[in-house]
Parts: structure tokens; C-alpha cells; sequence
């Protein structure tokens, strides 16, 4: 048995999430039926981090274990040719120690979040951008962003279905840059919370258009409470770009 | 009568190119089926480039004649309303004087093309760049491209549907750049022949993979014959992004 670390991006619009659904086409069912195809092996792909329906990644960080000897590159070059026509591609491949895990061994994660902030719709980047057509304040909301960076109670930024033991959570950075029309937000941390991410982004929003203060959000985030929410942002601007691991 | 000159931006996937065509949908006929829908006139609507099947644009320049009075922002608007679900966006649209026409008064153009050079196929960018798994080198590819700056009969570049009086143009520049995975191609010219980027394109291709010298792509020009064409490039990777005009 080996255990192999991949690197996967993937375009999320057709997929119901990463994780197995009985309901729908999920990114880990379709790389461990080619997996299954290549090797004859039913076997478990594990991922850094479960994205959402309609969430992307640039380089996302999963593991998988086959018995079948297999050289890493050609694993990718026969995981890649079984995964088409799907929008998943195997970036890389590398053989990892046995009780290495792309979830469990993870030290860091880190997603951008891009709003596309014009009148006009979106041609080019639809689904892979939240459009807002009303102008926003990318300062304000990068001022008001620092107010959840570091060690917090998050649950107001929780999904109800978020299955973490505890929503306390250290936010490392979330930085807001704009570039014309397009706004940037990176946020990094050793975990998120279920729909952490798309909840900072939804009421940094509201920031950036005036309706919230910087006062606002850190109360919204003091509340605890889900309903202190002000909105949870399409899944369609986020990507997982980068899992951390130590060495 | 007012003139309007419009920016659009489209995805060129779902298209056979800018211009009217019997065969299926064009950017062009969408966008004058939007205008027909709210004002009741039949007008034609005229770009600066005349892209082909496939090719993208960040920002066109094109004008159209509306008889019907109409705020600027309000055409934008409604026109945008009537595109959808096309992948065209009309990012600004402006009065111009009656004699500025979007083709005849463009005095430069600005084309990019996007090359994502990995083994792994394209996950995210499917579509919209030219997936070469082979390593290029972008240093040769830059410096071999400089010999096709200048003023010279592009014979060799031209597509045999090109209908431009002479072979002879002047390209501005051609630079060539790394960014990672990427490399991105940048060509200015006061016009283009027809497939001329992409002609150009795929020769520099075989150029950063060793199989062309840059002495081979010098001949290829001055050859003068299409027969000489090491390789067309593929239109996905082909972006418009810049039209400009006196003062």
C-alpha cells in the first residue's frame, strides 16, 4: 500500500460540494471511480477541506491509498486521462508517509474570494465571481476585516450544519485589496468553520456598501448567534487555494 | 439619430466569432436582436475587430445608430437586460459624433493570448487558454518574437479568407511573459490580418519548445507564403482587450 498526496483544481459549478452526495455529482466520487478504473481498487479520497456546491480550487490538497505499485507521475497522467470530461485536474502526485493526512496533518488553509464590483454583468468570469453592482468601499471593508482576525467565537459565521466541534477559531488574516473593478479577499487560517468564509464575506460586503460599520460586524460577531448574520455570499467568488503542512 | 459606441465583453465559446453568420449565433446578431427588442429598429452594430469562433474579448469597441432617444446608461442597461443568458456584457456605452465609427476610426489594437503550459489538463481554464504540456521556454519565445516586430508583409500569418487589401502591417509589439504556469502573450498593431495573432502565436509555440530557431520564424516571415505557417494556435487563449482612438 501507498499513500499518495495529490494537488487538484477543480471548476465547482457542476459538482454538489467535494464530499460523496447520494444526490448529486461530487468531486470525490468522481476521482475515486477513477481510481477505481486505473487500479480495480475501491478506496477513500480525503481532501483538506469539504468546499461547497459551486466552490472551486486552485489547489486543493487530498491523499489516497493504493496497493498497485504506481509511479506518481503516472498515476496523475492516468487519473487526469480517466477524470475527462470533467473540470478536475490532477496538478500533481507525490508518494507521502503512511500516517500522513491531507486533513488531519493540515496546519493551514487558505481561499480567496473574488467580487467583481461593476454595473455591468458578468460575461467572462459567471460562476466564478460574485457580481456586485453596487459600488463598494474595499478599504472599509479590509479596516473592518481586522476586527476578526485572531482567536474568536464565530458562530454567528457558522452554517447550522457545521460539524466542528467548537466555533472558536483563530482567523490568521483576511485582507481586502481591490485591482479596478475586481475586489480580493484572502483569508488564511489553520481551519474554517462550515461557511466561515462565505459569512466574513457576505457581511464585509455590507460593510463595503455602507449599510454596516466596523462597529456592526464586531457586533455581529459578539452576538454568537447565526440569525446576527447579515448575508452569507454566493459559493461562486470562493477558492481553496492552498492547504500548509509542516516541513 | 445617435451614435453609441459601446465596450463589450464576451466569452467567444458559445459563438461563431464577432460577425453575422447563417450558420449559428454571433456576438453581432445578439447584440442587435437587444437592440431590435427595445427599440423596434433594425440597425447594424459595427466592432473594431472582427473576431473568429471561439476567440474572447475583455473589452470591445463597437458603435450603433438608435433613433429612439436614450440615456447612455440606460441603453447599457436595457441591453444588458436583453442579452441574457448570452455570455455578453456591455461594460460602458457612451454618445460619440456621427462620423467616429468603431472600425475605421481605431487607430490601435491590443490583443492578449494565454498559454497555461503544465502536464495536467485545464480544470478552471478550459476554453479560455491554449493547454500546452510540453515545457516552452518564454525567454526564447520573447526574444525570437521581437523579429516580427516592425513594419513587414505578413503573407505568411494571414489567413487565405483573409480580405484585407495588403499583407503589409505594422506590429507595434509582441512580448512574451511568464507568470508561473502562465505565459501571456501581448500584440499591438494599428490592425491585424486576419489569424494573425494566433498564426503568430503558434509559430513562437514551436520556438519555446526548440523544435523552431528564431532564425526559422525569420524565414517563415520572409518566406510570404502561408505554406511556410508553422502552426495556427487554437482561438481559446485569444482575448481582444484594447481598442483606441484619437484624442
Amino acid at each position: 500500500m501507498t499513500r499518495f498526496r495529490l494537488t487538484v483544481e477543480f471548476d465547482g459549478r457542476p459538482f454538489m460540494g467535494w464530499q460523496r452526495q447520494s444526490h448529486g455529482p461530487s468531486v470525490q466520487q468522481a476521482i475515486e471511480e477513477a481510481v477505481e478504473r486505473i487500479t480495480g481498487e475501491v478506496t477513500g479520497v480525503h481532501a483538506a477541506g469539504r468546499t461547497d456546491a459551486g466552490v472551486h480550487a486552485e489547489a486543493m490538497a487530498a491523499h489516497v491509498d493504493i496497493a498497485r505499485p504506481f509511479q506518481p507521475f503516472r498515476l496523475m497522467e492516468a487519473l487526469n486521462a480517466h477524470l475527462r470530461p470533467n473540470p478536475i485536474a490532477i496538478l500533481a502526485a507525490e508518494t507521502v508517509a503512511d500516517d500522513w493526512h491531507a486533513r488531519f496533518s493540515c496546519i493551514g488553509r487558505r481561499y480567496s474570494y473574488r467580487i467583481v464590483n461593476r454595473r455591468a454583468p458578468l460575461a467572462l468570469d459567471a460562476g466564478r465571481a460574485w457580481h456586485v453592482a453596487v459600488p463598494l468601499d474595499a478599504e472599509a471593508m479590509h479596516a473592518a476585516a481586522q476586527r476578526l482576525v485572531g482567536r474568536h467565537d464565530f458562530t454567528t459565521f457558522r452554517s447550522v450544519h457545521c460539524q466542528s466541534d467548537s466555533p472558536v477559531k483563530t482567523l490568521d488574516r483576511l485582507n481586502v485589496s481591490r485591482y479596478g473593478d475586481d475586489i480580493e479577499i484572502e483569508a488564511a487560517a489553520r481551519s474554517f468553520l462550515h461557511h466561515q468564509v462565505r459569512s466574513m464575506v457576505g457581511c464585509l460586503m455590507l460593510v463595503g456598501r455602507g449599510k454596516w460599520t466596523a462597529d456592526d460586524l464586531s457586533d455581529a460577531l459578539e452576538a454568537r448567534d447565526r440569525n446576527a448574520l447579515g448575508l452569507n455570499a454566493p459559493p461562486d467568488g470562493l477558492f481553496f487555494i492552498e492547504a500548509k503542512y509542516p516541513e
